[in-house]
């Protein structure tokens, strides 16, 4: 059988977490869910899965220093750093050329780093099934979640036929599709032949390098230079190969193209906090919905106020007094105000602070 | 003609402005309206009429030193130091004693710290009418601003025969008036004969002590103790006599049952600053009528939002988007949030604090 490495995708930037995201500080590396940093629990979320010299972290060369902080026991050679921002293909291709030169024969994990899948073990016996059906060597298994509503907000895969009578589920995928608008989002939780894209995926890597060969040459010829490179020791040869890489989503290049495509239910809780209230989702509240994220000391009030979101990190505290809705977010040298629903437009704020020329806030 | 001594009362303290007002910081040492502290800008306001010599600050030892380090140049003799909190009319008491033994003809001013009155050469203007007023060696003076609206929120003096033609105008005045409920606030309005009590007082000092003497001989008496002892230079004995006057306030112990009393027109710029809102009517705004008070290198940027409070200190930015009508107020270690028509309630988020034996923010 064999063996399975876990490929943490940790490369991402935005800014709908500012003010505690920054540019060199990433949603992932902020402590969302339990108090630890998101690229933390990735990491232990694997472990039970895949032995520590089998997981790697793909990451961009401004994180790495912090990743490798806040991951004091994490062997620095497993973070692999991206010569540049490409999209997810080159940076997959650059991951899978590390894992063959050790493993030619693996089954791949691929994880973003920014999301929150708890229990650990659920996640576990998910990956587990998806890796046995992957060891068909032709099957690329993508994981799903059973919609609790209509979101706009998510990509959707649709299902075909049942794999089996195995739990968790597994079912033929018969494409992806992008974030739909709400009568479309309606009309997939309606089918039931729609779920939440998690955006992890596990396939072995022969079948992927297969595909990629078939669906995207330009990519498969760019692995193999880097594959080459990094078997020579060559680092300036890896960099050219990775840059020499179609810069695409590796869901365009191949996932979306792909020959066979499976779908395993994910039965663990999932979410992929997308912005300051999805923090509601994934943190208890207290009796009037008030949900705090505090952090390195920080404190909060919430008096006579309702289904706020509070985000705080060092020796301060905040207190909401007859206000509903809100987000309050404190960190460092910047404290936000704005509505939960408009949460998702917080680019706004960042692209009003770099226009004012306030790059030391970003 | 006899010289005029200013009294400014700096003993107060309240809770509308936390987190910027604490224990050791009240709302008279805020820089509340234009980047100076309200006491600064009191004793400058007085600078146009008295000499220094002339000026007493009445306050209580928690704030003395603070209140020197915000007035270097002050000295440091005017500063009278209040043996403990006894509403206004043993503070007075106590300023009139020190007064006396100055100079027992003097004319006298009492001043609360903690107001807007701009500018200071208006305000001369009116405190010059008003002591030409009380240099008829009877009448007390206070100042009275014509109701643009009909405030719940301040006391009301009501207005009796003109005193003659002169500017500012001055009446007779009949009585005083507690905060009124909305309906008589608004019958207030419609008469014309009832103006906002700003608490500011002229009178001279003998008619004042021949008003205690018939109204309230407990306090009088212990204003000669006071004076008593001063001039035998027994602190001990003034500190005693301080405690032995009654525990009410000027206005209840003499100015409402004053057998003369006068309002002159406040014609300058008056504000109380009564909580954070009022910072809307004393500070320019920007176009969406955001207020914002920014001190010590704060800083803020409110975008998509309107009518809304800032006050910040430090080297922090607070950033809005999408809000409106709220008080957003960052201090030290602490950040408010609360709807501006909620922020006359703020002393409940103190009291929650207090019960949770939060007194480090108190």
């Amino acid at each position: 059988m064999s063996s399975m490495h876990a490929v943490i995708m940790a490369g991402g930037s935005g800014t709908r977490f500012w003010p505690a995201s920054r540019q060199t500080r990433p949603k992932q590396l902020l402590p969302l869910s339990d108090g630890a940093p998101m690229i933390r629990a990735a990491v232990e979320r694997v472990a039970t899965t895949c032995p520590p010299e089998r997981v790697w972290i793909v990451t961009n060369a401004q994180q790495r220093d912090a990743i490798l902080a806040l991951l004091p026991a994490f062997p620095p050679a497993q973070v692999v750093v991206e010569p540049e921002a490409r999209d997810t293909a080159p940076c997959v291709g650059l991951a899978l050329a590390k894992v063959a030169a050790i493993d030619p024969d693996a089954t791949v994990a691929i994880l973003p780093a920014d999301q929150v899948i708890e229990p650990p073990a659920e996640f576990g016996r998910m990956l587990a099934r998806g890796a046995a059906i992957a060891r068909d060597g032709q099957t690329l298994v993508t994981f799903g979640v059973k919609p609790s509503y209509p979101a706009t907000g998510y990509g959707y895969v649709e299902l075909g036929a049942a794999l089996d009578d195995q739990t968790p589920r597994g079912f033929a995928a018969s494409g992806f599709r992008e974030k739909p608008d709400a009568a479309t989002a309606e009309q997939f939780v309606q089918s039931g032949r729609f779920w939440w894209n998690t955006g992890v995926v596990v396939f072995s890597l022969q079948a992927m390098r297969a595909q990629m060969r078939r669906h995207c040459p330009e990519l498969d010829a760019a692995v193999d230079a880097m594959q080459k490179a990094l078997g020579a020791g060559d680092e300036g040869g890896v960099q050219a190969a990775f840059r020499s890489a179609p810069k695409t989503s590796i869901d365009f290049a191949v996932m979306e193209k792909a020959d066979a495509l499976a779908v395993v239910e994910c039965t663990a809780m999932w979410d992929d906090v997308g912005s300051f209230p999805a923090l509601a989702r994934v943190l208890e509240g207290d009796e009037h919905r008030n949900h705090l994220s505090l952090h390195g000391g920080a404190q909060a009030v919430a008096l006579e106020s309702a289904d706020n979101v509070v985000y705080a990190e060092g020796a301060r505290t905040v207190a909401l007094f007859g206000v509903e809705g809100l987000v309050v977010a404190a960190v460092g040298d910047a404290v936000l105000v704005c509505p939960k629903d408009r949460a998702d437009e917080l680019k706004k704020v960042v692209e009003q602070l770099r226009a004012e020329g306030r790059e030391d806030l970003l």
